[in-house]
């Protein structure tokens, strides 16, 4: 294990950040460039807050748990300023993309870039306490609790009670976004809303007679049979198993973790390619044609988010399954998104794990994912919490 | 050209026909399903009202054009009678889709379900003559008139004023859709709307530099350095220049069929894949990576479309490299798409041309351009017409 986590280590530091640091960096606009290819040159200019919130987090976080680089606070504020001047609407809704100099191209109608908007000033916050940053975080966060039940507003296509559908994707990330802001929320607020989000996802969204997480259920958890009720995603679940087992350390709920630790490797198990290897994008629960042309492809934070939750699953609960899944799961990752010529890793494989873009970066793969597992994993797997 | 003539017209009466005859009407709902597994057992319920509207307009033209086949004229008044009573809203806008008892499920975002509510009552009253039908569809043609320069209405996400991307979809299907409503409209009508149309595709949407069109371009027809900007459809461009090369044999002018068909050819040229064969789904302008995940999936449509348009081209222009081309796309189409154990074709294929959905209609594919090419492509090559 100390192999693995010198190797995840060196990675972070010597591959992956750096190659954000010198390509990544709007020195025109302010900002970041997240469409990067494979050397690492800007092919599109558009700023996509997501990732511009991403980035920030990252690097604020690298700064507070790795090392205090100087450049590595120095991009963080850098990319707070342009987020703080142009990434907001009237109501303090975050756009969901703006042009290279922050003008709004595409309106606020996806509450995830206000979740990583959140996670960032919280995290910058740690590093340069502020108001200005802690009254940004705080805020957003409120507004998203308050936008959570219909987030989607005047976007939203479905007509109003013929089908309502609940969503996975939203408790999903407050379990982990509450974590990463109780320093502003205080425990209290997170003793409050964990039990509520730990209820949803392992609850609602759960389905006993499968043993898997569907993406979206009828209000009382129970199954759709349609095209939206029968998705399956099987990183989306990994990875929210390696919330809640974060969420049970810190509650002290051992069943807890231990049943998020089953779900992950029996959703691992399902979401595995027999064939070629790897783990699908998209499944159907009942084994139908999905609606996503791009169901079989290998993506890359589904793997380096599954490496993640087998590391925690294996240091928290000792299962061997977990160790025997990531020796294989590891391989399989660091041979096809590893790019063994350029910096940082492939993002997008088809089924066979040949290559389908040949980018760094784009508009849903930014400086987030390969750095935070890797960080993740390292963390998780070093002596001292073996 | 006698023998293709024969082998689309047999495919069409014996196999594709009978399959949608066979499996997709809803006898109890009314209405069609149209997520058809590969040997035709329905797998979803749910209705699209762009699949109801196709499959109504096909069986009403194949009843007018092939034979008065009784069973043909029943299945589309079927289908005609749940969009009537289900469809729209209360300002005659098109949902686009609803339950199988025909509860609305998604609102009327897409003016393309209107489009194809236009099409199909016009065609069914061309068969069946009817004040409702010539009611139905000439209201539905004036509604996309008036919400054609802002059709997403409130589902817009686009920023307003910061790039303000002409989309090439609908003034496409206006190209064909006019035509199809000619004996509702009128000629003068159609006189006046033709070289709008007309204008903006072979203009505005065609790049001159390039000698190809863009899906997304500046009010002014100027190339957008942009995702959407860069983005090219091959099949969309090839089925579009099959609209034009009609209109221009409408219209009388020979030098509009010869260059939406040189137009053709270079598209094909550009968007076929010199490894596997096939025609990409999606490139960008710049060789930049696509948005689209599924860009280098081989797509039914874009493939038969692809035929109907070469055939055109050879009888229209006599230019032998139509020929050529047809044998070559003829013989990776038959090969892939159909087959060769169940009734209809399969819709998409991965990059090598293996199935990746196992299905013969879903939410995208319906009773449409299978029939529709193999009927246009057998009508143009029968012998009376070379």
């Amino acid at each position: 294990m100390q192999e693995y986590a010198e190797m995840y280590r060196k990675e972070l530091v010597d591959n992956v950040l750096p190659f954000w640091l010198q390509n990544s960096r709007d020195d025109r606009n302010g900002g970041f460039f997240t469409c990067l290819d494979r050397t690492g040159k800007v092919f599109d200019t558009d700023k996509f807050m997501w990732l511009q919130g991403r980035e920030v987090w990252c690097f604020s976080y690298m700064y507070h748990n790795v090392s205090a680089e100087k450049s590595w606070l120095d991009m963080a504020l850098h990319g707070a300023a342009f987020m703080e001047k142009f990434g907001r609407d009237q109501s303090g809704n975050w756009y969901f993309s703006l042009t290279a100099e922050g003008k709004p191209l595409v309106q606020p109608y996806n509450i995830f870039s206000d979740c990583f908007a959140a996670m960032a000033f919280a995290a910058l916050d740690k590093v340069q306490p502020s108001d200005k940053y802690k009254e940004i975080a705080v805020s957003t966060f409120n507004n998203i609790l308050e936008r959570q039940h219909d987030w989607k507003g005047v976007y939203n296509k479905a007509y109003p009670g013929t089908r309502p559908l609940k969503g996975f994707s939203l408790p999903m990330i407050l379990c982990n976004l509450s974590l990463e802001m109780e320093h502003l929320l205080g425990s209290e607020k997170v003793n409050e809303l964990a039990p509520v989000v730990i209820h949803e996802v392992m609850n609602v969204f759960y389905q006993p007679e499968h043993g898997l997480i569907l993406e979206n259920v009828n209000p009382d958890g129970s199954f759709s049979n349609s095209f939206e009720g029968r998705l399956m995603n099987p990183g989306h679940t990994i990875e929210a198993m390696w919330f809640i087992m974060d969420l049970g350390r810190r509650l002290q709920d051992e069943a807890l973790v231990k049943k998020a630790c089953d779900i992950m490797l029996r959703t691992l198990e399902y979401g595995w390619d027999k064939e070629y290897g790897g783990i699908f994008y998209f499944l159907d629960l009942l084994g139908h044609p999905t609606q996503q042309l791009e169901w079989d492809q290998k993506l890359w934070w589904v793997h380096v988010e599954t490496l993640v939750a087998l590391a925690k699953g294996y240091t928290y609960t000792g299962d061997e399954r977990c160790l025997q899944w990531f020796h294989k799961v590891h391989a399989y990752t660091w041979t096809h998104f590893k790019d063994q010529q350029y910096g940082e890793w492939f993002g997008y494989l088809n089924r066979r794990g040949e290559v389908l873009l040949n980018l760094k970066g784009g508009k849903w793969k930014g400086c987030f994912h390969v750095p935070r597992a890797l960080y993740q994993v390292w963390n998780t797997l070093k002596a001292d919490n073996i």
